[in-house]
């Protein structure tokens, strides 16, 4: 008999999120007998994303809730273990949507975002890294709900982050000028000098909505947000007539579960002949391989690249996950058991 | 010397616009001198259309502003009656962006909405009825961004106002369920009796919210909105993923300079998939006889009708434009001189 060791949620964050919300419970592991259409998979890394803060908050709401002592969720790199699903051999190793804990019963029928296989000659950090959902969210957001235009100027909120940075560099592949958004001068310095921006905002020190008039005369034509709230208005103040907002996040209300609101005068968006468009990565599942290979190329000409930081230690999820929300990572936050 | 009678503005309204924010100047008029691109038109009949709210307001944001004193703008159907415009002779007949004036020196080519001719077997009224610009926003605000699907289910704010009243009528002919939102009960029987909606709610008398959650259990499909703030938030609470929201006008906020705001809550629109998109009827004048033809054809057959409130007398046009505001009107309201 093995342990499983999980981290649960102790008590729901009241504000920022703190390590002591979080509780390690290790525990003997008897396996389970599956179900039809169940895997068993052992997690060998984790992704700490900011999406998980909105589980942790309260329920009855659609943002789905994790209880007080339930496990917390997340995608993994992995591999099944035990097997009751015919597409899923034992061996295998894919990127799936398990929990923070050694051994997960997944279903993979029933996931908003499907497992997805991870190739022999593809290592888990680069399955979590340059090709995982991440990814395709700053792929699929950014080409079919932006739908850039060469020599447009895109504006991106949280351009440090993992879908950030990836928007960013993609921006400008499609031949678009491209401002990011972080907090910090040392991730702007990152932004211009190694990700390739045409010019960065740091919004701990600088007025954005100041900043963008200055840098966009003729205003914002694609703004990709992952921030919301303060950011979002200050995109909205500046934005080229038919611009459009491709809402991917909101990480500046995650703390809240109120949410963050929307422009303040929708006058503007009105006038402004503004498009306004939310989406979620699994809605593109089915086209993920074509996107994997075009970043695999992109990335073979040197004209992507995926930062990755990457934690070692199951005990320091909590810690990784609060670094999230207070800047303190670059890239794609990793922790490997 | 003929004598020209206007409506300036004489205070900006402060929260709920009044008559008295009007003033009526009585003059002399000597016929100006064209300058090359103006023509001199006879106003003849004018609408009164919540838009000119906007104008009141103070000065420096991007809605325009009329100035203390200024003659209050606004459509017309009009004559031309001295012409420096090779394409405006005299005698033609059309509707323009004017004042609320007897004579108005016009200069189509640098007007947001482009004049269009009205033909001598189109009377002025449905010139401003059927054919008017506000018919041409519901029908480009309703099938260009909102692309209705038949089976889907439509839901219009303001849906006893001019634009709203001829979405609602749209579409049915699209083969939507269409449910309308209206102030008091006789707008809302005359919404199901006359205009055709499978359903209508009573803001004023119901728990907006509350209503559309029973009347579309699989959420909205598609909101068009001429009136923001809280039933924009009501439609939002209630959309079904992949819901659009064709945002149209804030009436309920043309009294507050600040505007309307957004939804409470940005993730709804991230999670649901949602699009917000803001027109302007002027970017679809190109197209607006093959609209106009369409029209005229589904009034042919019984399907669309506009109602027209005419009010006689120009100096009723401040009276009218308060009844707007306060509901006291039904369908497109006109003031003929």
């Amino acid at each position: 008999m093995s342990v499983n060791r999980r981290w649960t949620l102790a008590a729901r964050p009241d504000g920022p999120v703190k390590a002591s919300d979080f509780a390690l419970v290790s525990e003997p592991f008897a396996r389970p007998v599956l179900r039809m259409g169940e895997v068993l998979v052992r997690n060998h890394l984790f992704s700490v994303a900011p999406t998980i803060r909105n589980w942790l908050n309260d329920g009855g709401s659609y943002r789905g809730s994790i209880p007080i002592g339930g496990t917390i969720a997340g995608m993994t790199a992995c591999e099944v273990i035990a097997s009751e699903h015919a597409d899923y051999a034992v061996g295998s190793r894919m990127v799936a949507m398990a929990r923070w804990e050694d051994l997960s019963v997944v279903r993979p029928d029933s996931a908003a975002v499907p497992p997805f296989p991870v190739p022999n000659d593809v290592s888990f950090e680069d399955a979590m890294g340059l090709y995982s959902p991440n990814s395709l969210t700053a792929y699929f957001g950014l080409l079919d709900v932006g739908r850039p235009v060469a020599g447009e100027t895109l504006v991106v909120s949280g351009a440090a982050g993992s879908v950030g940075s990836l928007v960013c560099q993609i921006g400008k592949v499609t031949g678009c000028r491209v401002i990011g958004i972080a907090g910090g001068a040392a991730k702007c310095r990152h932004l211009v000098e190694v990700t390739g921006v045409d010019a960065a905002i740091d919004y701990r020190a600088e007025n954005v909505a100041g900043r963008l008039a200055e840098l966009c005369p003729s205003g914002i034509d694609l703004f990709f947000d992952n921030v919301g709230g303060e950011q979002l208005q200050a995109a909205v103040d500046n934005m080229a007539d038919h611009g459009r907002i491709v809402l991917c996040g909101q990480i500046s209300a995650y703390d809240r579960p109120g949410g963050a609101p929307g422009p303040s005068d929708m006058m503007k968006i009105v006038y402004g002949r503004i498009r306004m468009e939310g989406f979620v990565v699994g809605d593109f599942v089915d086209r993920a391989s074509t996107a994997r290979e075009r970043l695999r190329q992109w990335q073979a000409e040197g004209r992507v690249s995926v930062q990755v930081d990457v934690r070692r230690g199951f005990e320091r999820l909590p810690d990784a996950f609060v670094d999230l929300f207070s800047g303190g990572n670059a890239g794609t936050l990793l922790v490997a058991a």
